[in-house]
């Protein structure tokens, strides 16, 4: 939840000569009023899960029924997800137009994140009442609301010159610019206002159109790639430079992703301490009558419990740390890796899920290998999708990455292992359990345990290895740098990552 | 939830000079990991809100034993967040000792985040069995290894100076500074040891002290100011002005009190969608028989449901929106001020049992003025602490305000009438409740949905008011300075604002 303060701090060190432009415009600097959406945006997205692990599952009554809701409920997860890191991409391109608020900004972008808060509902009813048009309806009323007050952003922000980012304020092309944001922002509106005109008499179109408009910005960007590809460049550069720098094929704000990711991990972290405090404070009368008034022996049974809590909180925590590792190496994040981004938080979101099998295994010992596999393939999605971005970012590296990190960096081989670790892990313990499903329970703890402290050796460890290596391969003694030995070890050894 | 990243871009513009050390030393600007670390403790002292707002109350079994489940976990509520904000200002003035970060710090910190999410679960423990020592025993055991990871984090900064702030790393009483500040990270641990043996033979002493080490912070501010007071001025500035500017009465970073609130609004506003999403979706089959198929009828059973998750997320965005305006013209954020914003913080958490209570309305429109009447209070005070926090920073203008709102600013009026915007529309709803009960219910709405649209008027009513002002009293024409008209009138008309 970062920002960078720099224009607020140079407002402020003008002092007293910026009072009466501040008086006179009440304009602000938005870092704060960006980070608190990113906040919002990010616990709106991840929040739904909690519907998904509420739902009891319980062998004997795991029948179609309870299957069908968890697959409801999952699916009104992900639609989620997906829905809002759409409009928070939309909300960051917005912004980046827009580069200082006064109050009204603030309480209309307060009025647009009460709406994106709805979001959810209608994709409850759509999932619950899946025949009936009013869930997609309410669906598209939102959009168009959304859009609406987007669009009256942009008109007063214009209308107002002085809110823009400097290089629209200054630039000759700024009317256009102008037409370009509003056709960006009203695009998704006016496809629901047909969705929903269309829910009224042939509602299966409707949600064909509402796919349309979640995808809109890759279909929108894949397009544009064929078109690149077929017609060789870009047809007019010249054209390009100035006006649309605000398209949506510009890298997104580094600090909004990191935002964003912070508040998604934060929320998956915390949302575990609330199903302990709520469910395994045992009852007095059950401490009485079950263990003769001992707390200690009542704790003792939940002890899966808190085991699962430990695991899962250094495997949200740790995920987070190679995230801020990796992020702190790069750059710029472009469009791919901030698609591979949300992929990976996608699925950190999944975690508490995770999380829930692995707690019910004391009640259900029975299917404990499927839940097992299940928090592994979590876990390794997540982490794999994190590796993604680095070689995302690896293919444009001098453009996204610090040099420390680029092929042949010192700090290369150090980033590759951090990245590869949790993949490798959960890859391990899912093969190791088709080895030996017996133990399969003591396997994923292992790997829970055993992981963060990896993670605090790896340093070590991957000294170790380079030197086991160098050794191993015999190095020609012709380049004999001092501290360089290295990175060419590096360069030897991982040719390709992935 | 913003940071500087001054610290990190200057890093960045080293480029490639700065790699070596980068390698050497693996430091990094700690900016990233703090606004984390924010995210994550204000979740964690908001959350326990929600057992409370889960507690079913219906008007048939409001029997004493329901009266005792909602006490106590208003209780845990209440003292998760006071025991979550004393270890979050703790770990503020850790971290302002601590400069930069590398990867064993960063580790480090989860460790100390994850022991500090167990907190609220020993909380529960001690208030659902006040009279079994285990509670209060497992609480100091979690305080110790706070302590000692806290402690751990000194030490190994303290062994490699570079990751110091660079005020301790030039100063020669870096020895001292260390002796201090371990003093300090570990007086809490040392005062819960003690607790923890007596927890096993004599445990109410064991609470008497864990309340000292709750309040520690303030107790230790009273004596100094009481020793102060007797003894003059401070017996040794000299001495006192480096190695102590690391003591607990320094102002907190601003940055870091904004981040901390900015994820307690944040997580406040959207802890309603979730009940929204989960409780407010009709069943099928009751569609089916209730409304014979119409799914809009049976919405329409959920409207004051809706009503009151409007009002209070616009009440919720509202006061982060007062909150913004006020900060953003702080300097420095005092003690004072921080308790004062915690304290308001308290309230603002407390704001999901609010809009339970109103949308309880619909189904119990029996005590409904009771239910206006919390809400009010709640609203009331959340405000009213925001209000105080700008009288004491009036109280040290110079140090704590921007120019434009200090006495005689030009922004000081619409200051003054945005913090006092709540606090009297809520003051003013209760009264009417108390004249006009039959209509309470209406009088609560009616201020919800008046206020938004006050804010966005305020400017033009403050304006307004002034002019008027200014024609009553007639004042004298002596100082006709162009737009400087305003800051008389509001000198004038403010003596002393509370």
């Amino acid at each position: 939840m970062s920002r960078p303060q720099t224009e607020e701090q140079a407002v402020d060190s003008e002092g007293d000569s910026s009072l009466h432009r501040r008086d006179e415009e009440g304009t602000q600097s938005s870092h704060r009023m960006l980070g608190f959406s990113d906040a919002l945006l990010s616990i709106i997205a991840t929040v739904m899960i909690l519907p998904v692990t509420h739902t009891e599952i319980s062998p004997e009554q795991f029948d179609k029924s309870i299957q069908k809701l968890l697959a409801t409920r999952i699916a009104v997860y992900l639609m989620t997800f997906l829905i809002v890191t759409v409009a928070w991409a939309a909300h960051t391109r917005l912004f980046q137009v827009v580069g200082k608020i006064d109050d009204t900004l603030a309480l209309l972008n307060l009025a647009c994140m009460m709406t994106i808060t709805l979001l959810p509902y209608t994709f409850s009813l759509m999932v619950t009442f899946p025949d009936v048009p009013l869930g997609i309806f309410l669906f598209c009323v939102c959009v168009i609301a959304i859009g609406s007050v987007q669009a009256l952003i942009v008109g007063y922000a214009f209308h107002f010159p002085h809110l823009l980012n400097l290089q629209i304020q200054c630039s000759t092309y700024r009317a256009q610019s102008r037409r370009h944001i509003l056709r960006l922002v009203l695009r998704g509106p006016a496809l629901c206002f047909v969705a929903a005109v269309f829910s009224l008499f042939f509602f299966p179109l409707s949600y064909v159109l509402m796919v349309t408009v979640i995808f809109l910005p890759h279909i929108s960007k894949a397009t544009t790639w064929c078109k690149d590809k077929l017609m060789g460049h870009r047809e007019s550069p010249a054209h390009n430079v100035e006006p649309f720098s605000i398209d949506l094929h510009a890298p997104l704000s580094k600090e909004r992703v990191e935002a964003f990711s912070d508040g998604v991990y934060a929320i998956v972290a915390t949302l575990l301490i609330l199903d302990i405090c709520e469910d395994n404070v045992p009852d007095p009368k059950d401490v009485q009558e079950k263990f003769s008034g001992s707390l200690v022996a009542a704790l003792g049974a939940y002890g899966p419990q808190f085991l699962a809590y430990f695991g899962s909180f250094a495997t949200v925590g740790l995920l987070w740390f190679a995230h801020h590792s990796l992020f702190l190496h790069v750059r710029k994040a472009t469009q791919t890796m901030g698609l591979l981004n949300i992929l990976s938080l996608a699925f950190v979101g999944g975690l508490p899920l995770a999380y829930q099998q692995t707690s019910a295994f004391a009640r259900q010992p029975r299917d404990e290998l499927e839940r097992v596999r299940v928090s592994c393939a979590i876990i390794f999605f997540a982490s794999i999708f994190q590796f993604a971005i680095w070689t995302a970012a690896l293919l444009h590296q001098t453009e996204t990455l610090q040099p420390a990190v680029r092929f042949g960096g010192q700090e290369h081989a150090f980033m590759f292992a951090k990245l590869a670790l949790y993949p490798c892990a959960s890859l391990l313990a899912f093969a190791a359990t088709c080895l030996l499903s017996r133990f399969s329970t003591a396997i994923f703890h292992l790997m829970q345990i055993a992981v963060p402290f990896a993670f605090l050796l790896l340093r070590l460890l991957v000294r170790l290895t380079l030197a086991a290596l160098q050794v191993l391969w015999n190095l020609r003694p012709e380049h004999p740098q001092p501290g360089q030995g290295e990175p060419e070890a590096q360069s030897q050894l991982l040719p390709a990552p992935c």
